[in-house]
C-alpha cells in the first residue's frame, strides 16, 4: 500500500526558499539578542500533562496535542477515561516551559537571567490559511528583575531587531494590567466581571467607543458604569501627559508607582531608541493571557493588520513551580508573521550566499576525472565559495534552468567534459 | 498544588553553556554543507502513524511517541483498542520524513536534490546515561543520483565537517549490502536467514572470527557454511586489493559493477580529501536499518568506542510513497555524540563571543540615568559588541563572580553610580 505523501493536517513542509529566509531571520535574531546579553536555551518539545493543564495557558489548553502513555502505564479497560490515556503533551508556548526550566535550574543560572528561546510549539487549532499547527515562537525573557529596566531592555532589543529586519514606522503600544483594573474599579464594575469587560474593551480599535458602550450594555452592565468607562477615553491619552491625566482621575484605584513606572518606560525607550518608531500609551490594550500581572506591550505596523510582537510582565508564574514568586517579564516576536512578510517582499538576493558555483560533469566520465573535478571544488570551497558538483542530466538546458532558480547564475555554471580531454 | 519542575522522563533542558556549543556546531554544519550545495529543509515533528509504522524504521517503530486523536475522532468505547487511539506520532528519524517530503514536492525541487536536515527526533527508549528520548539528528541526503558521485560527495562533505570540528585520525569504513548478501550466498546461507547472519557478523570487532563462527553454529547454521564464511575473512581485505580479491572469489554472486564502484569510491575519496583520515573497506560492516540497498559507510575514531557518523544508499524508500523508485543516498553525523565530545573538551573560549561587556547600574538610580547608560550600551552594540545591562545586585561581589562564569572578564564589567554624579 502506498504511503501518505502530504504532511499531517495543518502542518507544513518547509521548502528551500522559505528555509533560507527562516535561517536568515534566526541568525539575525540570535546575533541581535545576544548583543543584549540574552543567552539561548532550549526545553524539550514534550511537557508534563499536569503542567500543560495548569490553567496558565487559557484557551490554548484546549488545543494540546496529547501523547499516549506507553507500555504498562497504558491499560485499556472499559472504565478508561480520556484523561487516563495521556501523561504528556506537546508544548503550546515557550513561557510555561521557561518557568519550569528556571524553577528547576535557578541555582546554575545567572540572576537576573536573560533567556532567548527560538523553537516550535504545537496547537491543534482549526486549520486555516497561513495558520499552522506547528509554528515557531521566538521569546526573550528577563527573570528576576523587578525594576522597569527589564521592560526597557526588552522593548529596546525587540525594536532594534525589527529595525535590522528592515521594518520602519512601527508603533510600540504600552499599557499595564493594573491600569486596566483601576479603570474598571473606578467605573464601578465588579471585580468578578473584569475579564468580560476587558474582552469588550479590546474591540475599541474595531468598533469604537460607541460600539464598546453598546456591547457593555448588551452584556448587562449598568449604564452608569458604561458611561463612566467611555468618559475615560473621551480625550487622547496616548502620550505621557495622557498617563498623568488618567492617573489623576483614577487616584486611589491605581497602585502607587504604576503610572510613574509607565512614564519612565515610555521616556527611556524614546531616549535610547536608534530606530524609527513611536511609543504610545494605549489604555485599551488587553493582552489575552491571564498570567500577566503588570505592564503589557505590543508592536503594530500600519501595513499589517495584527501585531508583530507582544509581551508583558508575569510575576506569578514561576512561583507556581517553586512556591516563591520570581518576577518575570517577556517579549515575543511573531516569528511566522515576519517570515510571511519577508516571503512576500521577494528580496531573493538578500538571503542567498554571495558566490555559488555549479560544476556539471559529463555523464560517463571515468572516476579519476570525476575525482579531479571534485578536487577543484574542494579547493574553491576552502576559499569560502559554495560549489555544487553534479553529473549532467540528459536535458542539460532544463538542469541549468533549475539551477538558475536555485540562485546559481549562468556564468557560474561550469561544464566539465571528459571526452574533450580524451580526444 | 505545585507544578512539576523536572523535564519529562528521559528528556533534558539545555543549559546556556551546552547551548553555546550546540549553536557553534550547528553553524559549522550549515556553513560546511552549504558550501557543497546542500540546501536546508524541514519537515514537521509529527508524522502520519501509517507512515511511521510502515516497517521502514525497524526496531524504532516500537519506540514511537504516539499522539492521541482529537475531538470526535477519539471515541472511547469498551471495544476501543490501543491502535484506535492515535492518528499520528513524533518522527523517530529524518529519513522517512525526507522520503515523504521528496515524494510530495519533487516537482518544486532541483534534481538531483541535495538536502540538509538538522532537527529533533523522538524515541521512547529506556532512559540511560547520555541517551535521551529527544535528540537532534543531522542528515545530508542526495536524492535522484544513481552514480557513485553521491557517495563520494557525502563522504567528502562529512569528513570536511569533522575536520573543521577538530577531529583527526578518523577512519571511514565502507561496505555494500550487496557484498554482504553475495558473501552469504557464496557460503550457502538461506536468503531468509541473511538478517540473522548479518547480526552475528556485526559482532566481529568485539568477539573476533572464532566468536562469530561459534555463534553461527550455536544459532543452528551448518559447519560448512560457517567455515566457508570465516574463511572469507582470513586475509586482510581492508584496501582496494582486498575488494578485488574478494570480488574474484564471489564471482557471479556479486552484481556487476558493485566491486568496481566501491573501488572508485575509495580511490576518489582518497584523492579528493583535504583532512587527515583513512578510508578502508570493511566487509563486516552491517548498518542496522533494513532499508539500505547498496553502499554503507560509517566513521569511527579510536578515541571513541562507537561511530560518529553513518549512512548508505536506500534506493527503494521513496518508491514506497510514489510507486516510482527514486535512488537515494544519505550520511548522518552523530550530532549528540559530537556535542558530548566537545563538552568534555572544555574549550570554553572557542565558542564564546569575543567581546562581552556588562554594565551594572546602581540600585535606585533615576530613570534618566538608567536611560543614559542604556544609550551608551546601544552605541557599543552597534559596533558589534555584546553589552549586558543590569541593575547591581545587593551582593555585588557574587554578581560579578556569576558574570565571570558567563564569560564576562572582570575588566569588561563596568559600574555606573548615579550617586557620584549627584554629588
Amino acid at each position: 500500500m502506498a504511503l501518505i505523501k502530504k504532511p499531517v493536517t495543518g502542518m507544513k513542509d518547509i521548502l528551500p526558499r522559505e528555509m533560507q529566509i527562516r535561517e536568515y531571520v534566526t541568525d539575525l535574531v540570535v546575533k541581535t539578542y545576544s548583543s543584549f546579553g540574552f543567552v539561548r536555551i532550549e526545553t524539550p518539545a514534550v511537557e508534563h500533562i499536569e503542567n500543560l493543564l495548569s490553567k496558565q495557558g487559557g484557551e490554548n489548553e484546549k488545543l494540546i496535542f496529547r501523547i499516549l502513555k506507553r507500555g504498562e502505564k497504558l491499560s485499556l479497560t472499559p472504565d478508561t477515561k480520556e484523561e487516563d490515556l495521556a501523561d504528556s503533551g506537546l508544548r503550546y508556548d515557550l513561557t510555561l516551559p521557561l518557568s519550569r526550566y528556571f524553577a528547576c535550574h535557578a541555582q546554575e543560572l545567572p540572576m537576573p537571567f536573560k533567556a532567548l528561546q527560538i523553537g516550535p510549539v504545537w496547537r491543534a487549532d482549526r486549520p486555516q490559511k497561513g495558520r499552522f499547527r506547528q509554528f515557531v515562537q521566538c521569546d526573550i525573557d528577563i527573570l528576576g528583575e523587578k525594576e522597569n529596566i527589564a521592560e526597557i531592555e526588552l522593548i529596546t532589543a525587540t525594536t532594534t531587531l525589527l529595525g535590522k529586519l528592515g521594518f520602519r514606522d512601527f508603533t510600540v503600544r504600552i499599557n499595564d494590567r493594573r491600569i486596566l483594573k483601576a479603570m474598571a474599579s473606578y467605573c464601578g464594575f465588579d471585580e468578578a466581571d473584569y475579564d468580560r469587560v476587558f474582552i469588550i474593551l479590546d474591540k475599541m480599535d474595531k468598533i469604537g467607543r460607541d460600539g464598546v458602550r453598546e456591547e457593555l450594555l448588551d452584556s448587562g452592565f449598568s449604564q452608569d458604569c458604561a458611561d463612566k468607562y467611555m468618559e475615560l477615553f473621551a480625550q487622547d491619552l496616548s502620550d505621557v501627559s495622557g498617563i498623568r491625566a488618567l492617573a489623576e482621575k483614577l487616584q486611589d484605584h491605581l497602585p502607587e508607582g504604576c503610572a510613574e513606572g509607565l512614564i519612565e518606560i515610555v521616556e527611556s525607550v524614546e531616549k535610547v531608541k536608534n530606530a524609527a518608531f513611536g511609543v504610545v500609551f494605549d489604555p485599551t490594550l488587553v493582552r489575552g493571557m491571564s498570567y500577566y500581572t503588570g505592564t503589557n506591550f505590543e508592536i503594530t505596523m500600519n501595513e499589517f493588520g495584527s501585531s508583530v510582537a507582544g509581551g508583558g510582565r508575569y510575576d506569578d508564574m514561576i512561583g507556581r513551580f517553586t512556591g516563591n514568586s520570581v518576577c518575570a517579564c517577556g517579549f515575543s516576536i511573531g516569528f511566522e508573521r515576519i517570515i510571511t512578510i519577508l516571503m512576500e517582499r521577494e528580496q531573493d538576493g538578500l538571503y542567498g550566499a554571495p558566490e555559488k558555483y555549479a560544476y556539471l560533469i559529463e555523464k560517463g566520465a571515468d572516476a579519476a576525472f570525476v575525482a579531479d573535478v571534485m578536487k577543484q571544488a574542494q579547493a574553491a570551497r576552502s576559499e569560502g565559495k559554495t560549489v555544487l558538483v553534479s553529473m549532467m542530466n540528459k536535458n542539460r538546458k532544463y538542469q541549468k534552468e533549475q539551477l538558475e532558480k536555485e540562485g546559481y547564475i549562468l556564468d557560474n555554471i561550469k561544464e566539465f567534459y571528459h571526452s574533450e580531454f580524451k580526444r
